[in-house]
């Protein structure tokens, strides 16, 4: 059971605007680069979390984007619901199972999730940088990786 | 977020096999074709609840399948566990996120998947069977909807 790469690599982008110079932009491809994200997924993710209100973002020179409220208030479980396709542990309909209607699982598995979820929900993304150590570090030692590879 | 098709389709097989008669067996064709699991994925989901205890089988003539211990003691988590090809929500390391060694975001899932867990340990095969309603009528109505289709 994992959360999809889409919540994964959305996770990842929010971390890292989370440690920039307050008001600065950084570019969709420094992003990319320091996470090895397909630049054409991760225009995607950015626009999804635009419209969900985690990212700003402007256009053309001198643009870019940062978050858009402050990372105390971007709250796990609000990210996890917004980025995942879907919170049912299991898909009942696809193949359609006969039991569907009457299965007691159903309900076990909504109170796991819902167990998941509740723990997310105790963390924001502050506290990410929080408990992280050598944050600008590690991010740092990536962004040289990254240019000595290119 | 969910748990594998592998998964779900063990859980399937395992509620089926609970609610036959004690001692009596089934085969692998008629769980296949109550739950339309594709049989050579089944093959290999039996193969490996039988290495685990779950299920017990018999080849041949007169053969097949049946729990391999009481409901009871089939522990819902014990089978997530044995199933799923991974617990780690997220996988750092594809591609590899450059903050990894020092990421305060892994606890937290970590914590929220034990949260998963926990809740799922409360219950057995047994009272998921329990928990249900119409489970043999549901389960015949797949049976004469196989044959009718055959």
């Amino acid at each position: 059971m994992q959360l999809t790469k889409y919540t994964d690599f959305s996770l990842r982008t929010l971390i890292f605007l989370a440690v920039q110079e307050p008001e600065s932009r950084v570019t969709i491809t420094q992003v990319s680069e320091h996470f090895q994200i397909p630049r054409n997924h991760l225009i995607k993710i950015v626009h999804h979390l635009g419209k969900a209100g985690f990212i700003d973002t402007v256009r053309g020179k001198g643009g870019g984007i940062r978050l858009g409220m402050p990372a105390q208030e971007i709250n796990l479980r609000a990210v996890v619901e917004t980025t995942e396709e879907t919170l049912q542990p299991v898909n009942c309909a696809a193949p359609r199972c006969p039991i569907m209607g009457g299965c007691g699982l159903q309900g076990m598995l909504f109170n796991a999730q819902e167990a998941f979820m509740r723990e997310l929900e105790k963390y924001s993304l502050a506290d990410i940088t929080q408990r992280s150590s050598n944050l600008p570090q590690l991010l740092n030692w990536s962004s040289e990786n990254a240019r000595f590879q290119a």
